[in-house]
């Protein structure tokens, strides 16, 4: 892929992960200029290089690359809508994470002031940032996207353009952060109930890792079960689960420890084997949280 | 180590893993006795070598080690009460997975019934038993431990001894299962929700598979950041990680999709938000969790 390291960028909100991107874009040479709503937090970059803009207007009138990486989509609106003129004709590519349908009323918002927009997804954390393990997907206009992507590729990585519809990388990310902060509460609470037990975070993490690692044939055979409306309990199956999962629940509780989230699990497990599909694998229940349910 | 092929060993339990922790002691020649309750499921091995017991008394007389694995511990006393005599001098190791508490107990029974104990868990699938990837960890008598090492070697991959506390392999058991089966919650919510945005279970696949990829790093992270009791919050909050939170439970809402496991996930970080700890990292909440709180 070809690299652009000369046009100027600008990146709106300086979060963890808005510093991380200015970070890259200065290393690899770009002129870039940034603006948080807390000035403060552009010192740092400021002493690295950047530029320091007053205004959300002043910081983007100097770029053509417009990135903005805030806490939701709410905030990108109340920094880039008083911009939105200063905005016209550049490209602002959001790589804030929000819902779907907010990135297509986004995009419809953009498109409506003459912005050219792309919506993106950041998929790892800010220290791979620049680096080879970087993923990020975009999806809006391809000729955008073509036309940002030897800058874009400052951010290292991978990078995916998933398609003209601006939802369709947020409904990525979205899935994804799914399984991310699910399995995070689910990281979490396993130090806590170890803890409980007096088993060192420490003494836990290499089998926790262990655990992790049984991830990737999972996610295989689970896709492959879900496409083909199949779902055999041959190797395992949902009432094996929800014993597995009652017990840990029994465990914690008697520990005195929160069990929402495995409570919550465990009622739909619970609503799969109500339906008769007791000895299915598992991944039936991807079909059981799509069924209309009156326990939201 | 030295491994032993040729100890008499029953199998109490052909469930998928019973089936397969029989299939593996067959495979390196011990001879095998099998029982289950249901007794069709001895088909299989019994075509392949196994001997099949007509009562659990007549399955335990002929080996010196004795292997239940079944659904709970309810049904392993439901199992091996009646031919507690017959168990009498050898040795039980239980691989059903169940809490602590529970296996504490049931060492307390085998103790006052001259029976050998020891407790065990299996952490990964029945595809990795007798192969290289398996992961079984035991606690119990160390005596015991090192007397069946060798046969139990049978079963394959890496065998951890956790201590004397026969409770302490549950133990493990219970956290690693809460992060397995709470992370495959995650895994069948995520495809339910890229479903439903007409994302196929193989598109997302190998996106999903990179986000179990960011799981060691983490695990470690964590870990540090709880056996140090300090969770800074520099490269990500929980503020942060609510409002990712919030955008999916909005999303597969949206959709008509269940959201609560993930309600469930976000109620324990804006409980530590409410406590005053939005700016710190995540590992944060393996403290909120046990705190005592009213909402379990
Ligand atoms: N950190 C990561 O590891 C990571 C990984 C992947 C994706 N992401 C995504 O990247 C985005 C940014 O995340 P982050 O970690 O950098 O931090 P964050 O805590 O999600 O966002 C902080 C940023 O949002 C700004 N902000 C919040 N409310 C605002 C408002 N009403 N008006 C204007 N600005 C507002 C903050 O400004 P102030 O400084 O003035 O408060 C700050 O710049 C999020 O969508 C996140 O999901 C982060
Ligand atoms: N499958 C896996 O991938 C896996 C991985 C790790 C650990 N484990 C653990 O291994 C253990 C066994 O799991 P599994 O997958 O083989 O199947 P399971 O569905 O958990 O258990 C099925 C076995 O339990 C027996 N059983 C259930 N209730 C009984 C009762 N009241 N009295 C007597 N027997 C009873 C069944 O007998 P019938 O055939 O007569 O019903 C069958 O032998 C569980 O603790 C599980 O958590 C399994």
């Amino acid at each position: 892929m070809t690299h652009d390291h000369r046009t100027p960028v600008t990146i709106l909100g300086l979060g963890p992960m808005g510093q991380a991107l200015a970070g890259a874009f200065l290393r690899s040479g770009h002129p870039t200029t940034v603006w948080n709503r807390t000035a403060a937090k552009a010192e740092a970059l400021a002493d690295r290089g950047a530029s320091r803009a007053g205004t959300v207007a002043d910081a983007v009138a100097v770029s053509p690359l417009v990135i903005a990486c805030v806490i939701d989509y709410d905030a990108v609106h109340a920094i880039v809508e008083p911009a939105a003129g200063a905005l016209k004709g550049r490209t602002l590519v959001n790589l804030t994470a929000d819902t779907p349908e907010r990135a297509r009323r986004t995009a419809e918002w953009a498109a409506g002031h003459g912005i050219d927009y792309l919506d993106g997804a950041i998929m790892t954390p800010t220290t791979t940032i620049g680096g080879p393990a970087a993923v990020v997907l975009y999806s809006g206009p391809e000729e955008v996207y073509r036309a940002h992507r030897p800058a874009l590729a400052s951010l290292g990585g991978t990078a995916t353009y998933l398609g003209t519809d601006p939802g369709r990388a947020a409904a990525y990310d979205v899935s994804l952060l799914d399984l991310f902060w699910t399995s995070m509460s689910g990281l979490v609470h396993a130090f806590a109930l170890a803890a409980s037990e007096g088993i060192a975070a420490g003494e836990l993490a290499p089998f926790a890792k262990g655990i992790g690692a049984l991830l990737p044939d999972i996610v295989d055979e689970f896709a492959h079960h879900i496409d083909g409306g199949r779902h055999p309990g041959d190797e395992s199956t949902i009432l094996s689960a929800a014993a597995g999962m009652e017990h840990i629940i029994h465990a914690a509780r008697a520990r005195g420890l929160d069990a929402g989230v495995l409570t919550a699990a465990a009622a739909v497990a619970r609503r799969a084997i109500d339906d008769g599909h007791g000895d299915d694998g598992f991944s039936r229940l991807a079909e059981t949280l799509r069924r209309p349910s009156r326990a939201r």
